[in-house]
C-alpha cells in the first residue's frame, strides 16, 4: 500500500531550488548523496540544473511520479496542488501554515485533501519533514548535515507526530549506531494516519519493530485494533506525549490536535499489548530491545559483571518496585554455582550477581555464559561488557553476540564507558545485540523483554 | 588533613615494575603522563630506572614520603607494610585479598591499621584502585589507557566504595567533558573512611559538590550530622546502593559490609539534605547540578524550544508525579508573553513551552531568555539548544553561558543529538552550565535544584 511512498521509481521536487538553504535544495540534495536510485524530476520555472539534475519549468512538463515533495510555501502548495496531484501517487507537502495555525489553515488542509482525494493521491503531511528511508536513499527531511547525523538502514520503524523530536532522537541514537527502517513524520495528518501506517509495518517483513510518538490520535479505537494485531506479530511502542493536562495543552499548540484521557490510554495500551515509552530514550531502547531481543518467559535474571558496584546497583533496578522494574534476581542452581566457583572463574563471586571481578577474561565470560545458558533457575541474562581491563578484549563482542544468537536464553548487554566502549556498542549494534550504555537502561529493556513475553503468552492462550 | 594525600610533595611506589602490565608500571606510568610534579620513588628489589626514575632496591633506601603506593600483593604487603609505615603520611595498598574474603583477611587489614597507627599514618584501602587527582597529577587506577579515559579537573568530589563503578562512570562522563576535583576509592576502608572525606572536602574550596557512592556506612550517624554540616555550603550526593535486600546481600559479597535499612536511609538523607541518586548517571548529573546551578525558590518551570514535540514531552516529565518530577510549569505573564509573541518571535508559541520551531535564531534566543528572565512568574528555565536547525550556530552556546551566568534565574540546558551536539555540550559543561543529552535528564537536574532550595531555606531557617 505505501511501498511507492517508501521505495517510490520517480520522485518530483516541487520548489526545487539552487539555494543551498532552501529545503527545495537540501531535498534534491539529501536524494543525491543517499543514493536514491529512481528517477528525479526537480520542478521550478527558472529551469536549468540543480545538483546534475534537470530541472522542469512546469509540473505539466514532467510524467506521472510516485512521489513528489512540495517544497512550496503554504499558499504556493495549495496553488500548485491540483497539479501535482494529477501526476503523483503520493504527496508530501512540507509546509508548515496550515491547520496549526487555526481555522483559515485548516480549511486550506481540508482543500489539499479534497484535491488529492479526487485524483486518488495520498498525502504526508503538510507541516511535515517527511520521510526518512535509509535503504532507498528517499530523504525530505532538512538538516544541517555538519551538525545533526541521519541514521543508517535498520529494523525499527519509527512514526511521528513531531518531526523535530523524531529527527533530534534519531540524530542522538545514530551516534550509537541505531538505525531505522523507515520515518515517517505525520505532520498535521491530513491524510495518512499513523493508523494505517501502523498496520503497514505490522505486515512489513523489514521492520522488527515499531515505535510511535503521538500527541493525540486519529482514531484512538481504531489504534488500538490495529495495535492488538501488530503486537502479535512484532513490538509496539508509543510514547504518547500530553499525558498530562498541561502537556496536553502544549501539545494541542504544537500540532493543533487534542490528546485523551491519560489513565484510559494507559489501560488501552496494556490491553492492546503496547510498550509504552514516557521519553525519547525509552521509546528507542525499548523498540530495540523488542526487536533484537528475546521475550522472557519469567521474572528470574542473572547478572554477570566484572565491576562489583555495578551488580550491586543493577541488583537494586532489578528487585526494586521504586526506582527499579519488579523483576527477581535468580537463585542459581547449585549445580551451576559449584561449576562457575569450582571450574570457572574460582576469584569470582559465584553468587548471582556474577561478580568476576577485574580479572576476569574474555573466556571465563564465555564460560560463565554456557553455564548460565545450561541453568534451569535462570530466564534471562544481564551481562555488563566492561572494556576498561585488561584481560578483555573486543573479542568479548563476539562471544557475546555467540551466546545472543545460540543460546536458549534472552541476553541484555549493558557496557559503559567513552569513546571505546561506544565503538563497542554500536559492534554489538550492528549484530542486532540489545545493548545499552547504563545500568537503569539496560534493565528497563529487561522489563521490556519481560512484559512482551506476557504479552506474546496472553495472545497464545 | 588529606591536603598531603592529594597533593603530595613525595610518592613511593612500593612494588614498582617494568612489566607495563602491571600496576606497579601504571601507576608510575600515570604519574608520569599526568606531570605529577613531586618526587617519585619507586622500590623494587632488582633496582635500576622505570620510565625515567631511578628505582631504589628497598624501602630503607628511601626519605620520608608523604604518600605510598603500595602495588604488591596481600601477603607482601603485610610484609612490607611496617618499613612502609615508619617514612609514609599515608600509604594505599592496592592489592584485594584482605577482608573480602573473609575472617583470616579481616585479621591481615587489622594489622595493616595497627602498625599505621602505630607509626601515625593513615591508610586509604585496602583492596581499592586509590585516589586520582587530575590537578596534581596523582593517579593510582589501573585502566587500559586505550579503552578508558580518565576524567579532567573539575569541581566534583567523588569517594567511592566501588573502584569499578567509580572509574566506569568516570569513563563514561569524561566522553562529555565532565571532570572531578578529587576521586578517592575507600576499597576496604580499613581506616579513611567517606565521613572524614566528606567533612575535608565540605571544607575544600575546590569542592563544589560531593558525590558518594556508599554501600555500607562505616557510621550512619556520624555521616548524616557530617552531611548536615557539609549540605549547608555545598550540595552531597549520595548513591546508596544495596537499598533491596537482595542488593544488600550483593553488596556484603561485594565489599564484605553489611547495608542498614533503606526507608530509614531515606528519611535521614532527607532530614540531612543528602540528594539521593539512584544510579551512576544520576549520581553526576545530581552532582553537577548542584555544583554548577542556582537553586530554585519555587516550582515555575519555564520552557525555551525550538522543536515542538520536545516541549510536549518536557511538560509531561514537569508536571506529572509519575514518570516525571512534580514541577509546575509556569504561567507567564501576559506582558512577557505579548513580548515575546509581538517584538520577539511572532512566528513562535508564546506560551510555555515557548516553542520558537526551526525558524528560531541565536539572537531570539537570546532576547526570549531576556524576557524570561524578568518575568516574575518564572522560577527557572529550562532551554532546550538544539543544534539542527539552520539559524542555529555555536553562539548559541555563548548566549546562554551568559544568561546562566549573569540572569538571576536558575538555568538548566538541554542538548540532544550526536557528535555536534556533544562537542556543545562540553563548551557548556566546560562554562560549569548544567548540561544534559536528554529530556528526563534535564528535568530532574532541575528538581534537585528545587530540592537544593528546599534544603537551603530549612538551613536558614
Amino acid at each position: 500500500m505505501f511501498s511507492k511512498l517508501f521505495n517510490p521509481d520517480s520522485i518530483a521536487v516541487i520548489g526545487a531550488s539552487h539555494d543551498p538553504r532552501k529545503i527545495g535544495y537540501v531535498v534534491l540534495k539529501n536524494l543525491a548523496s543517499h543514493n536514491y536510485r529512481g528517477s528525479v524530476y526537480p520542478v521550478n520555472p527558472k529551469g536549468g540544473e540543480i545538483l546534475g539534475y534537470k530541472v522542469y519549468k512546469d509540473v505539466s512538463e514532467i510524467p506521472d511520479v510516485d512521489l513528489s515533495v512540495i517544497t512550496l510555501p503554504a499558499g504556493l502548495t495549495v496553488k500548485v496542488f491540483e497539479d501535482v496531484a494529477k501526476k503523483s501517487k503520493f504527496i508530501i507537502p512540507i509546509a508548515g501554515g496550515f491547520g496549526e495555525l487555526g481555522p483559515e489553515g485548516k480549511k486550506m488542509e481540508q482543500k489539499l485533501l479534497e484535491i488529492a482525494q479526487k485524483y486518488g493521491a495520498r498525502i504526508v503531511g503538510p507541516n511535515t519533514v517527511g520521510i526518512l528511508i535509509p535503504s532507498t536513499g528517499v530523504n525530505t527531511a532538512l538538516i544541517v548535515p555538519e551538525r545533526s547525523r541521519f541514521p543508517e538502514d535498520g529494523v525499527l520503524s519509527f512514526i511521528t507526530q513531531s518531526g523535530a523530536l523524531g529527527l533530534l532522537t534519531m540524530d542522538s541514537f545514530a551516534m550509537y549506531g541505531v538505525g531505522v527502517h523507515a520515518f515517517v513524520n505525520l505532520g498535521n495528518r491530513v491524510d495518512v494516519n499513523e493508523n494505517e501506517l501502523l498496520r503497514y509495518f505490522g505486515e512489513d517483513p523489514d521492520t522488527k519493530a515499531v515505535v510511535l510518538y503521538i500527541e493525540s490520535f486519529r482514531n484512538g479505537r481504531e489504534f488500538m485494533e490495529i495495535a492488538k494485531e501488530v503486537s502479535k506479530k512484532k513490538g509496539v511502542v508509543v510514547l504518547k506525549a500530553g499525558r498530562t493536562s498541561r502537556g496536553g495543552k502544549a501539545a494541542s499548540l504544537h500540532t493543533g490536535a487534542l490528546g485523551g484521557n491519560d489513565a484510559v490510554a494507559d489501560g488501552a495500551f496494556k490491553q492492546c499489548g503496547v510498550i509504552r515509552a514516557y521519553n525519547e530514550i525509552e521509546l528507542m531502547d525499548y523498540g530495540r530491545a523488542l526487536a533484537y531481543g528475546k521475550p522472557l518467559n519469567g521474572k528470574r535474571i542473572a547478572v554477570v559483571t566484572s565491576a562489583g558496584g555495578v551488580g550491586v546497583v543493577t541488583t537494586d533496578y532489578i528487585e526494586s518496585n521504586v526506582h527499579g522494574v519488579g523483576l527477581k534476581m535468580a537463585e542459581l542452581s547449585e549445580e551451576i554455582k559449584r561449576k562457575i566457583k569450582e571450574e570457572i572463574v574460582p576469584f569470582a563471586s559465584a553468587e548471582n550477581p556474577v561478580d568476576m571481578t577485574a580479572q576476569a577474561s574474555d573466556d571465563d565470560y564465555d564460560e560463565v555464559l554456557r553455564a548460565l545458558n545450561e541453568d534451569p533457575n535462570v530466564d534471562a541474562i544481564l551481562v555488563y561488557a566492561l572494556f576498561q581491563t585488561p584481560l578483555i578484549s573486543e573479542k568479548l563482542v563476539d562471544i557475546i553476540v555467540k551466546w545472543h544468537k545460540d543460546g536458549d536464553k534472552p541476553i541484555v548487554v549493558g557496557t559503559i564507558g567513552s569513546e571505546f566502549a561506544l565503538n563497542m556498542f554500536r559492534k554489538f549494534e550492528k549484530n542486532a545485540v540489545p545493548v545499552y550504555p547504563t545500568i537503569e537502561r539496560a534493565v528497563k529493556a529487561l522489563r521490556v523483554l519481560y512484559d512482551r513475553g506476557r504479552i506474546l503468552r496472553r495472545w497464545n492462550e
